[in-house]
């Protein structure tokens, strides 16, 4: 029984290679340049499958999540009915908290008003709350929004969280749909962490936006390193021109690669990373799915497993 | 008995406000400005007070200093032999925890390439070491030091400190002469936090840059956020421009305000800020100064002592 990866868009040798040093003994094929007989594959490592190729493996047993979201795998109208493992990984939720952490203190910081000063050779002080004083708010909950809560309390702002359903925490939750206008109208820095799901697409749009305080010590910054199709980019757009947004960090898009001719590259007090704020590593996520697959040869049970029902 | 006011430079209005507040009990007067009775001060508030002014206050009890370091208050030649009350504050320490953050996060993360990435409407991707692959090493290791510490740690780096003397810490710490030539080659983060003394004075100079690792994960980078003489500004703007450094954030330097014709504002790879990485605020230093002169003044012992023998 061997192992299929198929992951659109990545360069695949690196993560053959470190599968096959993860787990040598389950041999692994890549799905669109190897031949392989669909019968003998029993996983599959996947990430934006192409549609149908997970149908076409009679005896696929576990599909393991290459990404953290797995919008890309439920997306399959022909997926089947099989247990889906989710990445939950340090590497990655460690590059989140950087990448998160970074974002809030750039805008936080009036980094990109000191770039200016500094361009035009200016030592000109900029105002600075305390963050003590701010509030930044993560719109979903999950471990990797969690981890990033972690360091925002350290570096002592006021942090607070919206999250579907009810979960045990330090920080203030506001929890379902009753609680969203309550979590956004207190917060100035709203950090979003969500899965994609049809509950969630274009969830960042101009009536959200404009439920976020105009009167707090900074903002309101939007930081967007869930899905691109959680916003509605034309509203971040207009939001950021207009000042409704005094500021935005988005790495995550409609359309990926951001297509050049795009409005977003130019718009005010925006940054763009282009889809890197937690990369996946191949060494560590490929351990991560060999150490699951040991556990479930010797009849342990999936971890982290994916519920369809509520689409992550 | 009063207290007085010198501070150069700044904006006195909102100190004075600030400190009516904290201690309504107490008259206070600003140096240069009101009519006083140097007879009647007790008190000297201090930020780099002109020389001698100190020493005219036949009955001046204790010196306080409104800024974490105390080389403006130490540089008096006719400073009286009183008690110097260093400043610890929490709102300063925060601040500067937040500045260390940013930059060490800026630089290893990339910022400045993909912003450059960005204004040429460009989707490409940086390699990105993991946290837990890099070392920041912080030269100094006080209040200030160990707060950013702390951040760096949940962060997921690979944190180390350098230190006079022993401390009690989790880090990795180098103490003394003998222990700074290892702590150089295990740092591919430099962060400055150290006091300014003759000790000190040019530390940051071209020998020691030859000293961090050319061959980390990312680095060397170069942050300082200290004081501008701790650095030999020339051996700084060279290595950036050789790539010795691959880096650096200042928020010192040798001459305050950078003048505007410095080579500093356009040296690659450098972030400048204008002495704002921890600003004093009047309200949290003037409460702790009111909370020290009460304690005092009840029979309690001073505490938070500079040792001049020391420097700080």
């Amino acid at each position: 029984m061997a192992a299929l990866l198929t992951a659109g868009g990545w360069d695949m040798g690196e993560w053959l290679d470190a599968f096959r040093a993860a787990r040598p003994t389950c041999p692994i094929h890549q799905h669109g340049a190897d031949a392989y007989d669909p019968a003998s594959i029993r996983y599959a490592l996947a990430w934006k499958p192409p549609h149908g190729v997970l149908a076409s493996l009679p005896n696929l047993e576990v599909i393991f999540s290459l990404g953290a979201g797995v919008d890309g795998i439920l997306g399959d109208p022909e997926l089947p009915d099989l247990p889906i493992v989710r990445l939950i990984d340090d590497d990655l939720t460690y590059r989140m908290g950087e990448w998160v952490t970074l974002q809030v203190l750039t805008h936080f910081r009036k980094a990109l008003a000191y770039q200016e000063h500094q361009r035009a050779h200016r030592w000109v002080e900029e105002r600075q709350p305390a963050a003590g004083a701010v509030r930044v708010g993560l719109l979903g909950y999950g471990v990797l929004a969690q981890h990033s809560a972690d360091i925002l309390v350290k570096l002592g702002f006021e942090v607070c969280a919206w999250s579907r359903t009810e979960k045990d925490t330090d920080v203030t939750l506001h929890v379902g749909e009753e609680g969203l206008e309550h979590f956004l109208a207190v917060t100035d820095i709203l950090v979003v962490l969500l899965p994609l799901t049809d509950a969630t697409r274009h969830i960042v749009n101009a009536d959200l936006i404009a439920k976020l305080p105009q009167d707090g010590a900074v903002g309101p910054f939007l930081i967007n390193a869930g899905r691109g199709a959680l916003q509605n980019e034309a509203d971040v757009l207009a939001a950021l021109q207009s000042g409704t947004l005094k500021g935005a960090s988005l790495d995550v898009f409609e359309t990926e690669p951001l297509p050049e001719d795009s409005p977003m590259w130019d718009a005010p007090n925006l940054i763009i990373t282009p889809h890197v704020a937690a990369v996946s590593d191949p060494v560590a996520v490929t351990r991560y799915v060999a150490k699951q697959m040991e556990a479930y040869e010797s009849g342990a049970p999936l971890t982290n497993l994916v519920q369809r029902g509520r689409g992550y």
